[in-house]
């Protein structure tokens, strides 16, 4: 018998391998934060012991999930000004709270609200986009939840920095102080193409190839980001970006709501990555990305929510399956987008993006060990036929039982372990009034 | 101090009216089944007493939700067979599925695992479009929900009858039945444009309109729905219908995904209500409905699951978040249907469209007391700076604490009280057993 630190025994278990094998009764063996054996729990109980073990068997096992695009500390900001045009929204509602409101513990605040958020909804991995990245890493660190922790870097002051040798400098001491931490990486984050001028991206594009980082920048958001960029720069923005070099295997483009053939071509040619994040797109009526057209041409989507301000929750259960729902309506295949492929998109696809696929993104021996329970017994999601299209289509975020990130469990029967919820919601509470007072 | 059956202290109260008033800390009071006030609660302790007093400090009071299009038996049929093309789904599963199995335990089966699912959910009133209705509302009688049966007319046979004669006689048989009972209303179902005949039609209207009844039809569901149309009749359906005289307020018409300007005129001055359901028509690829362009054109939109074979659940608070963030990016206009319009389009507007809204649909005094409480305090909804937009955006079914219909609670803190969840999850599951095995 080989002693190993945690079992758990699962009634499905769907690994989100290229064969698309779904298990069942099976155990998964995990030490030193590792996968280390996936078995039937006949042969299982046989080989393993282990002094914590779970027996879930009204339960399909999933590997974590990976929120690729969020602004985290946003979530202090949900429901603060909704049903509005976007330039109405942002200036004046999101910027004038931002200039007032954003620091080192704003972002505390609403990076713990919303990693406890995650938490509770089966995400164990996500890839952040906001200011003050040192506050929401102390947060990854505690909650033992996994982060990309982005280095922003915007052409206008903020309250994080006020120039981009700025932002640079305070996103590399990030990225120094975090270098050997097991579950924090950073990936350069410039704002977009109409916030970043090329001179900086030429920059960041040298940097990351010498650092080996990814990029991550939001891309054709909007029909009027497309048009702007015609106006001042000739071309629209995905072109002046693959002039300047940043289409490759390193770019992660946020949202692209807006592409024609030839760009599609160029993104399939360069490797480029995509994270689509379709609630956020709707609710700004930002446009639909074309999924299934880009998978078509072979493009890697990934998925993520956005902040909280424009969607307005960070949970990934929902946009998976937006994700499948609205790819088959705007592609006009109701076969487009199918359950497992939304599945790998929220996980394996994500961790290929960021270069860990190695690491994380599936249930595999020798990966780390990120695994959710969803529970599939409750009314909602009976009876069973298909676990995979139970687990997308019919299941939600509330079905999340346990959670576990490399080995160490951060939810146990819907209680936060590593966080105190109560102390998270009145944190929120007290910056609401603040912010609540100032906004008309 | 007057005595009632029934307070409800609450946090926050939405009554769902023309002023889009929210209220604060107020008492809703019941007896003999209607809301017979609404005061703050202070005022309340003085002039009220109850034997059953409720105490929900952080949850918000809504009217109970109306889905008000739904094939509820087919909840037994959930992820049979997902992610096909609609032709193959419909012919190589769901009608083989419904030949072989569909009968009167079926649907009773399939109904309580729906009315469960609904009830959990904060639905409290049903529009229902499914074979052996008689089996659907010894269900709806027993478990306290409200409902609209459909006498379903279809030109061909099915399990349940064999011809037109027989299905209006049936459905007669259900009204007679019914007729005064409490919670159950009919509605003329005939199923759809091309499998309805112009005289079945003609009849319909004629009972219809002596009868005082509404009447329920799929209507332009698919682009392939109208083509067949020009082929056959040389006109789209919905000028056919036009010219039968179906249009008018009696005509909740269900999907409307494919519309012309001049079709959009004909509704709106012919008073035909829609009942849009937009995860079904993202999910089989239909179309969208332009719920922005409706609603310009002053059209009363309600909102619908369908069927959970095609969704796959019967979750009012997704399709309500859906029908709001789906109009935004079909409209291109981020302002088009704000959080309270959509909480309208499940309750007032449905009642409306059904001919009850002097019944139910809002919190007002006099109407019945159909109220669901929904949980406010939880991580994923907060903070809160704006009620409404916290239930519609942010807020999931899972968050429904308490759910009253005629103000006998059927929901208490997430349990079940008028159905066995033991008992309708192992039916679901024997019946799921026999049809697993005999599809592919």
């Amino acid at each position: 018998m080989e002693n190993v630190d945690l079992i758990i025994n699962a009634r499905w278990l769907v690994p989100v391998t290229k064969d698309q094998t779904v298990l069942e009764n099976h155990a998964i063996m995990v030490k030193d934060a590792r996968i280390v054996a996936l078995l039937p729990q006949e042969q299982a109980k046989q080989l393993y012991s282990a002094n914590v073990i779970h027996d879930l068997n009204e339960h399909c096992l999933i590997p974590g999930l990976i929120n690729n695009h969020a602004h985290t500390p946003m979530s202090l900001f949900r429901g603060l000004a909704d049903d509005l045009p976007l330039m109405t929204w942002l200036n004046e509602h999101i910027w004038p709270a931002e200039n007032a409101f954003v620091s080192d513990a704003f972002v505390e605040a609403g990076s713990a609200l919303a990693i406890a958020e995650m938490i509770r909804g089966g995400t164990t991995y996500f890839n952040d986009m906001y200011f003050f990245p040192e506050a929401t890493a102390r947060i990854v660190d505690k909650s033992g939840i996994r982060a990309s922790l982005g280095i922003v870097v915007i052409e206008f002051p903020t309250n994080w920095a006020s120039s981009v040798e700025e932002y640079l400098h305070k996103g590399h001491q990030l990225h120094d102080h975090y270098r050997h931490h097991p579950r924090i990486n950073t990936i350069y984050s410039p704002h977009a193409p109409y916030t970043v001028a090329d001179k900086t991206l030429e920059q960041i594009i040298t940097n990351a190839e010498e650092m080996d980082m990814p990029i991550s920048m939001h891309i054709h958001e909007t029909a009027d980001e497309v048009a702007q960029s015609l106006k001042e720069y000739g071309v629209r923005p995905l072109e002046r970006l693959k002039q300047i070099g940043l289409l490759s295997p390193r770019l992660l483009a946020v949202h692209m709501t807006q592409l024609t053939p030839d760009e599609i071509n160029w993104c399939s040619q360069a490797g480029v990555h995509i994270a689509h994040c379709p609630e956020s797109n709707l609710k700004l009526a930002s446009g639909f990305c074309p999924v299934a057209e880009l998978h078509k041409n072979d493009i890697n989507v990934t998925i993520g929510t956005d902040g909280a301000a424009s969607n307005n929750d960070l949970d990934m259960f929902a946009e998976m399956r937006q994700t499948a729902l609205l790819a088959k309506a705007v592609a006009g295949d109701a076969a487009a987008v199918p359950a497992h492929t939304a599945l790998e998109m929220a996980t394996i696809n994500a961790a290929k993006s960021l270069g860990i696929d190695k690491e994380i993104g599936s249930l595999e021996i020798g990966k780390q060990a990120d695994i959710v329970a969803v529970k599939l017994s409750d009314i909602e999601t009976q009876p069973v036929y298909d676990v995979v299209s139970q687990l997308v289509y019919a299941s939600s975020r509330d079905k999340v039982s346990d959670v576990w990130v490399a080995g160490k469990q951060l939810l146990n029967s819907r209680q936060l372990l590593t966080l105190n919820e109560t102390k998270v919601i009145q944190d929120a509470q007290q910056w609401a009034i603040k912010i609540g007072s100032q906004d008309q």
